[in-house]
C-alpha cells in the first residue's frame, strides 16, 4: 500500500492524544509533553516505524508495571565533562532528553559533555537528540543500543542490536546536516514489511539459523540474524560488526547497562534474555560546542558550503544526485505538517483499540 | 605472492632506520622517534600499506619541502575539554600524537577531551591514537579526513575519503577491544592488490567514471570511485556515506582544514585539488576518562565478559565464529616481532633507494 492510499491524520490531534495517554498512565505533564514529542516527531520525519505505531506498546509497558512512570533519575557519577545516569527504569523517551539536556549543560560548562545512562529503555528515534542541541549551536551525538537481532560477522547467531548513531551539525542559511543511521544492513522495519508482503529480501542482509545467507525473510523469525552493515567479509560486515560493537561497549558496557545479546527486548513484556548483566537498555549522549573549536558563523557557513558540494556531486545514471542526510526527513517534516501523517491500517487499529480502553479520541 | 615468501626485517633494524631517515629531514630526536614508532606499529600491527611503505612518500614530503619538519603546534582556541590546534604543515605522524596528547591532558582535567587538528597531513593508523590511551584508562577516539577518493551515494564522482574512525576499550585480564576501520566499501589498497594481480573486484565495492557499477579496479584510476560502506542503496550505501560526511564535517570542516574534494593528496606533490576551503587535512580526536562513567576495574571486567560473550558466538559456516576486534592486528604484532616484518619486493626497492640516497642502511 503507499503512502497516498493511507488515511492521513492531524499531527496535533496525534500529539494530543498521545500526551494524554502518557498523562493517563501517570507520567508528569512536562514527561507527558516530551515523550509524545519524541514520537510525533518520529511520525513527522517520516520514520513511521518510531512513532505512534509505537504508542500501544509503551502503554502496555506502563500500565504492566514493566517501566516506572515517575523515575527519579540520578547521576551515579560524573566529572565536569562526564556523567552516568540511572534512569530508574523509566521511559526511555523521558530519561533520553533529560540526560541529553545533562550533555548539553556540562557542554555550556566545559565545553564538551558525554553522558552514559543505564536503566532506561527505547529511547525513539536518535536523530532527535542531535537535533535539540542545533539551536544551542552544540553538535549532539545520540547512540542507543538495542534488543540483539544482529549476528556478528561470522556468527550464527544474534548478539548484538541494530545500535543506531546520529549526530546533527547546523548550517547558516542552509538547513542542518542530521545523520541517524542503523547499523545493521537493514533495519528491522524492511525485513517485516516484507513479511507482510510475502517478498525476499536482498541477499546480505539475513542470514538463518544455522548462519548461512538466506533471502527469505521468515527466516529472522526462525532464529536468524540481522547482519551487520556491509553484509558479509568482502562487502565489509566486519565494520558494520565494529560499529555495532563500539555502541554497544559504550551504551551498555561503560555506564552499567545490559549488553549483547543481554539487552532486553522492546516490548518489556515479550521474551527475556535468560541473563541480566546490567540494568535496563543504555544509551550514550555526546554535546560539543562549537565554539569550543571554531567560530561558530563561520562554521556553518562552512556546513553551507559542504552541503552545497555535496549536492552538486555529477549524479550517478538514473539518480538526482547525492541526497545531504537530513533531508528526506525534512522534506518528509513539510508535508506530514501540512497534509496529516499517514497511518497503516495496523497502527490505526492499536488507536483505535487504546481510545476504546481509555476513552479518549485521537481523531479530534 | 604470500606473506611466507617475502622476506622479513626485523622491527628493531627498520625502526632504527626510519628514526634516522626523519632525523635527516630535521625533525627534533623526539618527534623522528614518535614518527618512527607510528610507522612501524602500523607494520607489527600487519597493516603493512601504512607502514615503512609510505616512509618514500614522507621523506619526499619533507625534502621537497612541502611538509615543516619542525612545526609549532599550536592551539588556536579553547575550552577546559576542547580544543583546536593549528598543526603548522607539520607530518601528521608528529602533529597528530602531540594533539591526541592535548586530549589526554584535557581528559584527565575535566573528565574529557575532544581536539581538532588543521594543517595537518597524513597521520598514519588511526587505531595507535586509542592504543596511546589505554594505559590511562581512557577510552580515546582518532578520525581523519582523507584525499577524495569515494563517492557519496547516488553520486559518480570522488567527493570523499575513505575516512577512517578509531577506537580502543581496555580489558582487565583479556586483550583489548581495538576498532580501527576505513567507512568505504573497501580499503585502498586492496584496489591496488587487484591492479597488480589482473583480478577483478567484487560488486559493491567500486563505480567508473560514470557511475555506472564496475568490476574492473582499472577504472578507479580512469575516474572511477570507491563506494562508500554498505555499497548500492540497498545495502545500506547511504549510511557508509553518512558515516565519511560525519567524520568530514568534524575533521575538515569544524577545526578549519580543507573538507571532501578539497582534501590535498597524499602525497603533497601529487596532483592538487583546484581549490583550497581549509588549512591541510584534518583530524579528531577524543578522550573518556573511564571512571567519569564507570569502575575502571568493573568497566574492564565488564569489557573481558563482553569478550568472552562474543566469541562465544555460534560460528557461521565454515568459520571459526566471530573475531573481537583489535585480534588479528595483535596476533599480527606477536608473529611480526618474533619473525621480522615481511616487504614487499616494491617497498624493500623504496626503501634500498632510499637508503643509497641517505648513505643509511635498513639492514643493520
Amino acid at each position: 500500500m503507499s503512502q497516498q492510499e493511507l488515511q492521513k491524520y492531524p499531527a496535533a490531534s496525534l500529539r494530543q492524544f498521545t500526551e494524554r495517554i502518557f498523562l493517563l498512565c501517570g507520567l508528569p505533564d512536562d514527561d507527558a509533553v516530551r515523550a509524545a514529542d519524541v514520537l510525533i516527531t518520529a511520525d513527522l520525519w517520516g520514520i513511521d516505524t518510531h512513532g505512534v505505531a509505537r504508542l500501544k506498546n509503551y502503554y502496555e509497558m506502563l500500565a504492566g508495571n514493566f517501566i516506572n512512570p515517575r523515575p527519579e533519575i540520578r547521576i551515579v557519577r560524573e566529572l565536569p565533562g562526564t556523567a552516568t545516569v540511572d534512569g530508574d527504569n523509566g521511559l526511555g523517551l523521558v530519561v533520553g532528553p533529560k540526560a541529553f539536556e545533562l550533555a548539553l549543560e556540562k557542554a555550556q560548562a566545559v565545553g564538551v559533555g558525554w553522558v552514559g545512562v543505564c536503566n532506561s529503555s527505547h529511547f525513539g528515534i536518535a536523530g532527535y537528540y542531535p537535533h535539540m542541541a542545533l539551536a544551542h549551536d552544540i553538535i549532539g551525538i545520540a547512540m542507543t543500543n538495542t534488543t540483539p537481532q544482529v549476528a556478528p560477522l561470522w556468527g550464527a547467531e544474534r548478539m548484538l542490536g541494530t545500535n543506531p548513531i546520529a549526530i546533527a551539525f547546523p548550517g547558516l542559511e542552509e538547513p542542518p546536516v542530521l545523520i541517524d543511521m542503523a547499523t545493521s544492513a537493514a533495519a528491522y522495519g524492511k525485513i517485516e514489511n516484507a513479511i507482510r508482503k510475502n517478498e525476499t529480501v536482498p541477499r546480505g542482509w539475513l542470514i538463518d539459523g544455522e548462519g548461512r545467507e538466506t533471502t527469505r525473510p521468515q527466516d529472522l523469525g526462525d532464529g536468524g540474524a540481522i547482519l551487520p552493515l556491509g553484509g558479509d567479509r568482502e562487502h565489509g560486515g566486519h565494520k558494520g560488526y565494529c560499529l555495532a560493537a563500539m555502541i554497544d561497549l559504550l551504551c551498555g558496557v561503560l555506564p552499567g547497562a545490559n549488553w549483547g545479546p543481554f539487552v532486553p527486548p522492546f516490548p518489556y513484556y515479550l521474551k527475556s534474555p535468560g541473563r541480566s548483566v546490567g540494568k535496563g537498555i543504555g544509551h550514550f549522549f555526546g554535546a560539543l560546542r562549537i565554539d569550543g573549536f571554531s567560530d561558530p558563523v563561520e562554521f556553518k557557513q562552512a556546513v553551507d558550503a559542504w552541503r552545497r558540494v555535496m549536492r552538486a556531486t555529477k549524479p550517478a545514471p538514473g539518480t538526482q544526485g547525492p541526497l545531504v542526510p537530513g533531508d528526506p526527513e525534512r522534506l518528509a517534516h513539510a508535508v506530514n505538517l501540512r497534509e496529516g501523517i499517514p497511518l497503516l491500517p495496523s497502527v490505526v487499529a492499536d488507536l483505535s483499540e487504546l481510545a476504546a480502553r481509555t476513552g479518549l479520541a485521537f481523531t479530534s
